[in-house]
């Protein structure tokens, strides 16, 4: 596997946070949304008006092996890299500690078109994604 | 004022509760918001479809002193009453624990209309609510 | 597999739905870490409690294929099954929308536990669930 | 009332957005929290420090005008101040869209310290914002 394509710098907000100062574990699904967003407005998509055209990116699929804890204020990076499988965008998707690097989730992501309401390609995202799709 | 005109059971959810255990402060405004839209629903009110007519329920103002607080698992009451002043609904909506009655939170919630992107007056809303309004 | 051994009636919130109106997906793990909860409460086991007796019971890895979509107040019924594999308790649960018995979400959750900060076995935990983890 | 004393930029996340893609009114409060914690930690406090030493910083009352929406990936700046009101910390919160300055939402946010389970005032914080309490 190739390096990782997209970074994002974030850091824990304290409500995010469970009875035992950690981050709670559905709030890692939040991160990995908002992070696979910056990489598509990075990209020049934005999801919301994808939806308006009539096509939905609809997550099929998600593998999170959680690996270690990110506590209250931590710094933390959300990396990714993408490849296409058959009509499937698979995110790999992992989020390390900013201090020390440690790697603290794992996560694979797949994605799918729904193109007026059936499964189906999307040029327009193909074409964005090109460079890391070969 | 008039005695509760609603009045919906629910409990704590543990990923609602911060690192004291408690139900974080921001998940009041859900339950709050969740016990109108039952209100509206169960006066045949959808707040969806009525976007989709143009007709827009918007929270102009919130007001809300925590008393005291609800812990993991806890049952509770969200109570409710309207009134009209003007162009606004005033909400009046507290929360009890159930096992002792304890008042949790005492709010008021202002809701106004907005029509086609108007500031304006709902008659399909205020007929519905007719009996409370007066 | 058996049978679901542990069933929980449910009801989407209106603050759970994302701009298309759906539940946003991170929600799905709410529901199930909320079904989870309530399952063990059921057997008399109480998750903050067992934290201050030094056993964590932690979310190693979760699998979630989503095969269909809960919109706004919709109620639905979130079912579960657990087996013992070596240390890990997998958690096989799966959401059906209440009406037509659609299958929303198919899940597969391995819990570990961690005692005074090493994984380990907790006694309390498989003396309680003996019955399902022959 | 003077200038503000503290700013944090932010932005907004698409989970965060509702059906109508506007920030749900619940998250204001989160980001409002975020922002208060930023502040302390910028002056040294840690708020989960601070509970492990019998001193818990809790809101009592929250007032938030809603005076416009926010969007999905819009920049934002959430500012504040804080005056002493007898025990009260009262903060004034106000978070303004960044492109053109437009105020989003006005809020008032009372905190009182519970020290060992009782109201009280703290010289810890007092001395930390000595120099905006006169």
């Amino acid at each position: 596997m190739k390096d990782y394509i997209f970074e994002l710098p974030m850091k824990v907000r304290s409500y995010e946070c469970d009875f035992e100062s950690i981050v709670n574990n559905a709030v890692y699904q939040n991160y990995l949304e908002h992070t696979r967003h910056e990489f598509l407005i990075a990209h020049g998509l934005d999801v919301v008006e994808l939806h308006r055209q009539g096509i939905d990116t609809v997550v099929a699929r998600i593998n999170i092996a959680f690996k270690s804890s990110l506590h209250d204020n931590e710094e933390f990076l959300s990396k990714l890299n993408v490849k296409k499988e058959g009509l499937k965008y698979v995110f790999y998707q992992d989020i390390y500690r900013k201090k020390d690097e440690k790697l603290i989730i794992k996560a694979t992501v797949d994605i799918v078109c729904i193109i007026n309401g059936k499964l189906g390609n999307s040029d327009i995202i193909d074409n964005l994604f090109a460079e890391y799709l070969q």
